[in-house]
């Protein structure tokens, strides 16, 4: 997607470098970052350079690849395959990636391995781009019939960051976004401010106006109001796990956006490609773990000072512990649509199986 | 209410001074600050030393006792209404509080004002005091019979601060809490953090402290999920205006919270004085007007260093706008019980008129 006048990747190569843009410093730097070697890759993943379920997936897959010109041998192979486990444990896309690599580059001889890696991490790269184009075009379609049905700019509201920079490229909750403000479709965006690591006000407001979309920034206690205002007329966003009968398990408050648009009768969208969908849950509510994050996420809010400095000051009394739950789930039964890179599917389990078949049937 | 070992109310008079509570140097730091003048006073509901609605009110007539020591001409009690009342000139307390002092202060001779106006604005404050522990009775009911159908503490989640530091002494939604507190009912309070001013963090979450009660600050998006996993018993909420159906407008968020109470079959409160209602308003979110506050709450988050300066670094991108709407309207049929003074209402005309039928008459 565009920063300035040029188009970039979240992850990219040049002259045979692997880029990053280094997420931390968003939105008041643009700084960007080659990854040289196997330890720099994994310090991306593991201190949140670059995050985002796709993305951390990317970046796994072309640090096996950095990793192959420091050391082809199996031992060398194993060797990066444990250190990059071991930067985001329970990200399933990591794990994902990793096996994928191993499967292509075990049978090669060592000398092939580096090659390989990277015309391999290239290929994974390039599939998530492909998947969300395809998501971006079906939430097209949802987009363009809202804005056939009303005057002046479609009012959409989204929640943490599903945006480019937590994939390769586009994002899933913001494809479509992007895909209407491209075909000319007037829209306003409402973006979260997602406390308490407060992704909405530092990512997506960043790519939404670097893209020239229409936005405002507002804090996560306002979105009902909107909706009761009419000024609300759809919700899309991301998730990290979907369940076989379509409950979402998304960043914490997005079931409460979700029950803000049932009560105002606001279509409620979320945006995953099928790799997301766990077949073996059906109710997420009992049957996802909660994560529970640091307090200090809570209690201490970061930020960067006019001197460059960053800080993290308290904001609450010594006294006053925090509970941090990362996730929320909301049901099934309040989702309008799942946007998957095959077609929008009602969140139920017969809409699923329709869609992905052999998936739902094992 | 207790501030370490001693027993403070918000306002107060010690050797014939009124003093407060600096509350926009809480929680880090407790300062106390004499009103010695009439210009002090109107500094301290204007810049915010002090606020909600109650205490405003309080404040207004305690400024105006202390104007008749500098000046109990009728010219000068004229003078400190209009400088009182430009202070915050939409706070309804603050004006029902001038105009209470200048019905008792304005047939009296000039030297008998000054001692009339302080015993005056002494009887305002200690009926604010009754109100609250009216209020608190009532509700003390609500919470002993939750506990006594589980085993545990009693959860319950809060937003924004209702609290002893919003009136002159109790609060109104924490006055069911300390009562059942000193009452030896286990609780364990839920302080929302309520973005954008963060009252919860600031205040709510260091009264709650204070007073000796189990409680964690949450983020404004956690409440939804708690709630889902049986984490919540009940929510209790203040109020700036209930309508006289029983529409609630509250702190932006509020309304969010209410859906995810009705949701999980949580009971929802919420504590008013009755002054607070307005009789003259049926429909609450199409009647009461959107108080648009300044982005710049959201778009940049005000901390204290720990070198003690205070600053206001930017979170989002200089590209972004941020709307930042102050308040949010919960529909009665959200609400459990209106807890008033007179007991507990259902959120309905009826209920409110049986409880106050010569206000809801008329």
């Amino acid at each position: 997607m565009k920063v300035g006048n040029d188009h970039f990747r979240s992850i990219w190569v040049e002259d045979g470098a692997v880029r990053i843009i280094d997420q931390t410093r968003l939105p008041h730097e643009f700084v960007m970052v080659t990854l040289d070697t196997l330890a720099r890759a994994a310090t991306a993943i593991r201190d949140m350079w670059v995050r985002g379920s796709a993305l951390i997936g990317a970046t796994a897959a072309y640090g096996m690849a950095v990793a192959m010109r420091e050391d082809a041998s199996d031992a060398g192979l194993a060797h990066a395959q444990d250190v990059l486990m071991e930067t985001r444990p329970t990200a399933v896309n990591l794990r994902w990636a990793l096996e994928e690599m191993e499967r292509v580059l075990a049978p090669l001889p060592p000398q092939a391995r580096a090659a390989a890696a990277m015309a391999q991490a290239g290929e994974i790269a390039d599939e998530d781009v492909a998947i969300n184009a395809a998501i971006g075009e079906h939430g097209l379609s949802v987009i363009r019939a809202i804005a056939e049905r009303k005057d002046g700019p479609v009012n959409i509201l989204t929640h943490c960051n599903a945006g480019w920079l937590a994939t390769v490229d586009s994002g899933t909750a913001t494809a479509p976004i992007y895909k209407a403000h491209h075909a000319g479709i007037p829209l306003h965006v409402w973006v979260d401010e997602t406390r308490p690591r407060k992704q909405g006000a530092h990512l997506t407001a960043w790519e939404i106006a670097g893209n020239g979309i229409p936005h405002a920034l507002i804090v996560d206690n306002a979105g009902g109001r909107l909706m009761q205002h009419g000024k609300g007329d759809m919700v899309i966003v991301g998730t990290d796990r979907t369940t076989a009968r379509g409950d979402v398990c998304n960043k914490i408050g997005t079931y409460l956006k979700a029950l803000a648009a049932q009560d105002n009768t606001v279509p409620f969208y979320v945006a995953l490609p099928s790799p997301t969908i766990d077949w073996r849950v059906q109710d997420g509510v009992a049957e996802i773990p909660i994560e529970e994050r640091s307090g200090d996420e809570v209690s201490f809010v970061q930020v960067k000072l006019a001197d460059g400095t960053v800080t993290r000051p308290r904001i609450s009394p010594e006294a006053t512990p925090a509970a941090n739950p990362a996730f929320d789930v909301t049901p099934a039964r309040l989702v309008t649509g799942l946007i998957t890179e095959r077609g929008i599917a009602p969140a139920t389990v017969a809409g699923l199986a329709a869609l992905f078949p052999t998936k739902a049937s094992r």
